[in-house]
């Protein structure tokens, strides 16, 4: 088996993000629970971008933007996902590229068109999320070849992609060759809902032994053990060999496979903009802090130092170099 | 005659702009200047493009910026420009509509896409840009009809848009159906080269009586009257009943019929992140003063207002209400 050549490949949603800011007046008249995300169609997506303000479309995705914070901080990433052969689909391929991520998913010909998530930012920089998966849905079975997954230390998947059967094919296929050449597989629940609809999955894949670095905040972590958060991270941080647990405002933890516990504070922040991508980010810090050697507190250290970058500005994806950011501060 | 029922009516651009960071070395290395506006073809657009870090979408046009900060302000305003029915085009009407703009144009089938203009921004704020007109250079002649002109107390021309014929075409019969109701014209040089590449038809324009109000920096007026800066304002100021200079960081200056003069500092700003229509939403703020009866100190003092706003975020359109702006400072 040879070695890896690159640190982190991802497979996730190819999604530009629609950025419009909102009150919690439009959120309750819409239905809609303040930090939620949910999944819609395109007759839904139509009807709410016409009564939306103004956006800015910023290229997302979960795990994409896991990536782009990695290529910040020096990373070497790829990423598989579909995008389709349409303007959006050239915006998103320029944007991850021009971050440094090697993507060369081909585009996808026709309909549907390329995914987006039309985000509503509140004045307090919550973003509540209705994502439209467009191409993303029609990911290839085939889309990550096994040598390319065998090429990269951590095979990072998005449980958002977990719903189309395609992208999910694509998923387990993926972690087959993963293990197939020891690498470690990284997972991230991304949403509740996700673990709603998918926990039989998500946790038969912890039972499996097949996820060694599980992402997920406290509210999902209950929802997958169904119980209450504080027995359901204990339950977890037995199963997975390192756990961790974001926690917003409040920081993260996480615990190794010994059982020792870490913790981080969330690091202050002049003025949360958009919270949107905080996670995703925060997963780039701690991945970096894993690909380059660093301890589980570094790692966790250098995730909040990517997070509290992100959420200082609209969109996902950091707009200062993370590598002068957690030299400067770590 | 009737009497007007919105208050501006504007020609313009429709243009997505795509704002990425950048810095002064990349500027000199593609051959650019500093703050220039320059227009380019889809080879080099796509060239350009490939070189460029990641950016936002975010809808733009000199005119439509105006009109997007005159609806901010509380003005009822409309615009006449063309998309092409594509995604980006989609997201432009919006856009526009999301701001309060009324946008009836119907998109164009076909090639060329949406406009887009290429803008990248050095850590100073200063933006530099590169259009692709795309379909706006297809506006056709009798896009604007004389009941919507006549309909308008203020008709706005974009001084970009006298390049391509046919939208110039347009603007002429905007600007003979203004005259016949009785409303007056406004106009934006908007930048050197338009100035340059069309100074004999500009000057005409002053000279036949045309123009009521000339938006311009120094810079273009002293291209215009092929002059030193200060004696271009004296001489325009003699031909145009209302002649605005925007001096960027120094304010601006406004000479009206009668040879009074009024100047304005530039506000101060925390920190100035893009430059991207700071003249487009100065004019929005004069034009809603005089729309509004305003004296025209109280309408540069607008102008002021509206200019912080916009140079204080990504985007050329307000984030923030002008009008709640205007009530605080004003």
């Amino acid at each position: 088996m040879t070695e890896p050549t690159i640190d982190v490949l991802a497979i996730g949603n190819a999604i530009i993000d629609v950025i419009a800011d909102t009150d919690d007046a439009f959120l309750a008249a819409e239905g809609m629970r303040s930090g939620s995300m949910r999944l819609i169609d395109a007759e839904r997506a139509v009807e709410l971008y016409g009564k939306m303000n103004p956006g800015r479309e910023i290229s997302g995705g979960a795990a994409a933007n896991t990536l782009a914070g990695l290529a910040s901080l020096g990373a070497k990433v790829a990423f598989v996902g579909q995008v389709a052969d349409d303007q959006l689909g050239t915006i998103y391929r320029h944007d991850l590229t021009a971050a440094g991520v090697a993507f060369d998913t081909p585009a996808r010909e026709g309909e549907p068109p390329t995914g987006r998530c039309l985000i509503l930012v509140t004045p307090d920089g919550q973003r509540t999320m209705n994502t439209l998966l467009g191409a993303s849905h029609y990911l290839p079975e085939d889309a990550a070849s096994d040598e390319l997954v065998a090429s990269a230390k951590i095979l990072l998947l998005e449980g958002y992609l977990w719903d189309p059967p395609e992208p999910r094919a694509a998923m387990r296929k993926a972690i087959k060759a993963a293990r197939a050449a020891g690498r470690r597989i990284a997972f991230a629940t991304c949403a509740d809902f996700c673990v709603k609809t998918h926990r039989k999955d998500f946790r038969a894949l912890i039972d499996d032994g097949l996820i060694d670095i599980l992402f997920a905040n406290e509210e999902e972590a209950a929802i997958l053990e169904d119980s209450d958060a504080a027995s359901a991270v204990e339950t977890l941080a037995r199963d997975v060999p390192l756990l961790v647990i974001t926690k917003g405002p409040e920081g993260a933890l996480a615990i190794d496979e010994n059982g020792a516990r870490f913790e981080v504070a969330a690091l202050p922040v002049e003025r949360v903009v958009d919270t949107t991508g905080a996670g995703d980010v925060f997963a780039s810090g701690f991945l970096y802090g894993q690909v380059s050697g660093r301890s589980v507190l570094d790692s966790l250290r250098m995730g909040s130092i990517a997070s509290a970058e992100v959420i200082s500005h609209y969109g996902a994806r950091p707009e200062k170099s993370l590598k002068d950011l957690v030299a400067e501060q770590l």
